[in-house]
């Protein structure tokens, strides 16, 4: 894993100060709405740039990039498009590293903006800049507080640190995933909408990605890549240590006619990504939440090491959905054999079901899915679990959750490697909170067995990528040691 | 629709009085814990009968049923299996006209339960009963506060009155589904779980829910029916007047080894009861959330005329994924007249979309929407919309559902049919309050395009139905009423 890309983009992600170019004293406009955000997220020094003010949300302004007194490592540039060359001049003078062009009327505009941007980026080259954008939202960095989203945080929420780093294609998109992660309480460790993507491209920010040990996972929304080939090799250099989710929309006629007109996405195409998602270890989501719902399950539990899967259930139906959600996915819930069907049999309630699915029944206690799991990953005869835990009947306490992973961990070390377990918490309030106490402990919870069977489903389809690339030890030892085992 | 069945099984879902047969003083036992709930939620007469206790929770307590000094409607039994018998006899004497019997131990067991059932089904019938369960969790009726639940509430939310029909055969899923609604803000209007289905039957429970002015829709979790021939026949019956919606679960060889020992359902079956909801037009739903997202659409929505959908976004990535997510589903998103697209370019942005997709853009106003809807709906071009009004933009007020309800039902009028329209807000808080006042006003939201593509299916798929059977007409005219047109 080199260096060279995490170098050379860093400062975006973690600046030590940021310039406001377009700073505005109006509320409403994105110069000023923006400024605000920033002022409230951002750690470092912010240096607002318009010569008409001097003062702007208590910051001093300047009428320029060149009149601030120090370094400036990133500028952020919302003046109107044919405003945007000379700044990105006066930023070349000034030794600007980094510009974040949020101004959109480039390429997408048609011709003329076309030509703009091919001068912007010249001009970026020519003082040894870097570019993201333009026609973008930009970057959110929950733990370096650089954000240049320019929506009010009453109308939308901003999620916290977390490990899944994410790339929008679309602004709207990743501002709207923003705030539903926000309220799901999932973190992330970047978020980059890039836009146009006139210098900084897909396969540098990938691989950035790939070498940020913030990030244990990389979800993707993505219409078009440009240079297809070089997005191809990085993620063949990307797969045997992160996983890639990838959610590629214009899939159908309808689609690919839509992303035409959106980000002038080529129409067809959706075989020739498909094929190289496949031959490169891609993860592929078909949804907004499938996106999110897998990178959880890949981000927090290991790829698993065959398809063979446990239900260890509290709620009979809901263990029948998730055996049917497994089997439509190709996965296999096997029958176990005697001897683990009677070592359960001897920790459950007489009216449990020690089969597979293992029904431990709505009059169970803690120590009934606590032994359970441990005769389950002991087996040798499953590589992953689904565990619904229902914390809702009488006899489920709250101290479930601890003690479960205890004794899962306490399994993972003996074995000396990880089983890949995702849970179920269908339900309100009382539910939630539990489920989000299994999540911070690592194991990631659905609402439903059908989103759960998915996340199984992707932890065997990288876990058979992994292995087929001769990956997968290597990925299960350092997964150990990330969890301190 | 005949009057039988609504009469002969309204007492259990609203009875002027209930004895609960084994009340208990302990909380944490069932006997204690239904019986809170039931005192907490219904609004008539409560007899708690145990023959150790004077007072439980403030009630005076009978001995036996047959020293209450008034009629009881429905006896709730908790008492152990071996007693039930006799509690049955007792009621039958006393006039009492419905069961339910929470308790298990009975067919779920073994030949013994078994045979202990067919006592039990004697003794109901020889008095002229009727029986729920037993092995159930009842019945909940937000509106008359019947409610034989016995999870606490601080575990366990209870969903407000509401049009949906929710029936279950598994307890605990019923019970996790409802904690669900409430925190999604579903109501319903009649809720069962049957058990064992000793007595009252699957067809009597969809024709009595066909028959309730309070439901608009039917979703049922299901596993077997008793029988399948009177099933199918009621569901012809009821698919006329009102949709339902159905997960049936054991469609795999796993799932139904899992069902087989959840509930003895018969393994194999599922391309019978397949072929029998494609020929009663029943819509199949294959997840937890999918059933509700089904029968949201379906109790709010008029079914749709054609399959021909128009997308209207206020973010490009998100119409594109809705058009593939339609497309995939064998849904159309074709492309409009040139007269419909001169019309769309007129009143809205130059940087915005005409097209399908229509994307009025993030720069967008209210009116953006408001006149674009118009002209769709109006255009003849397009069987149902779905719009993503991304409430979280800058130029998007609080009045845009009020407005846009109003537009809506105006054309509605004028053209004398309604046109499915559901929605997609993705987002936090913000953006979930006015999800939540569209829904209120008549249009389902969903938290991503993929579930409001599923919805619209379901739409179309019903309309097709009833056309087939030359219902829809009809249908429609009642919808117009329903919704004061």
């Amino acid at each position: 894993m080199g260096c060279g890309v995490r170098a050379s983009l860093d400062f975006f992600f973690n600046p030590r100060s940021v310039a406001v170019v377009g700073a505005s004293r109006t509320p409403g406009k994105v110069g000023y709405e923006l400024l605000r955000n920033l002022k409230e997220f951002y750690k470092g020094i912010i240096y607002p740039v318009n010569p008409k003010a001097k003062e702007i949300l208590g910051l001093k302004v300047y009428p320029n990039l060149k009149s601030i007194p120090d370094e400036v490592d990133v500028a952020v540039i919302v003046v109107p498009a044919p405003k945007v060359i000379d700044v990105a001049r006066d930023a070349g003078e000034k030794g600007v590293k980094g510009l974040i062009v949020i101004s959109g009327g480039f390429k997408e505009v048609g011709p003329e903006g076309a030509k703009l941007e091919g001068e912007l980026i010249k001009v970026v080259r020519s003082y040894g800049m870097r570019l993201i954008g333009p026609n973008c939202v930009g970057v959110y960095v929950p733990k370096t507080g650089m954000n240049t989203l320019f929506l009010p945080p009453d109308r939308q929420g901003f999620p916290g640190h977390g490990f899944i780093a994410f790339r929008s294609q679309s602004g709207a998109f990743g501002s709207a995933m923003h705030d539903w992660a926000a309220m799901r309480g999932l973190g992330i460790s970047k978020f980059v909408s890039y836009g146009n993507k006139a210098d900084v491209s897909d396969e540098e920010l990938l691989l950035y990605f790939r070498d940020d040990p913030d990030t244990y996972v990389i979800a993707e929304y993505i219409e078009s890549v440009e240079d297809g080939r070089k997005f191809f090799m990085a993620l063949k250099e990307t797969t045997p240590y992160k996983p890639v989710v990838i959610l590629k929309a214009g899939r159908t006629e309808a689609g690919a006619r839509a992303a035409a007109s959106h980000t002038g996405a080529l129409a067809g195409q959706d075989a020739v990504y498909d094929a190289a998602f496949k031959q490169s270890g891609v993860i592929r989501a078909y949804g907004m939440e499938d996106l999110f719902d897998l990178s959880l399950a890949l981000g927090l539990q290991p790829p698993a090491k065959g398809d063979r899967v446990a239900v260890l259930t509290v709620g009979g139906g809901s263990g029948v959905m998730t055996a049917d959600a497994l089997n439509e996915l190709g996965l296999k819930v096997p029958r176990l054999s005697d001897e683990t069907v009677n070592k359960l049999r001897k920790v459950l309630l007489p009216i449990a079901s020690p089969y597979n699915p293992v029904d431990v029944t709505g009059s169970a206690v803690d120590d009934h899915l606590i032994d359970s799991i441990e005769i389950l990953l002991r087996s040798g005869e499953v590589d992953a679990v689904v565990w619904l835990p229902y914390y809702m009947v009488p006899g489920i306490t709250p101290e479930l959750n601890k003690r479960f992973m205890k004794v899962v961990k306490e399994v993972f070390r003996e074995l000396g490697y990880p089983i890949p377990i995702v849970g179920v918490a269908t339900g309100g309030e009382y539910t939630a909170h539990y489920a989000k106490e299994a999540e911070s402990m690592g194991i990631p919870m659905y609402i439903s067995p059908e989103r759960a069977a998915r996340a199984i489903k992707a932890l065997v389809d990288y876990g058979r990528w992994l292995s087929r690339i001769k990956e997968l030890d290597s990925y299960l030892e350092r997964y150990m040691r990330r969890i301190g085992l």
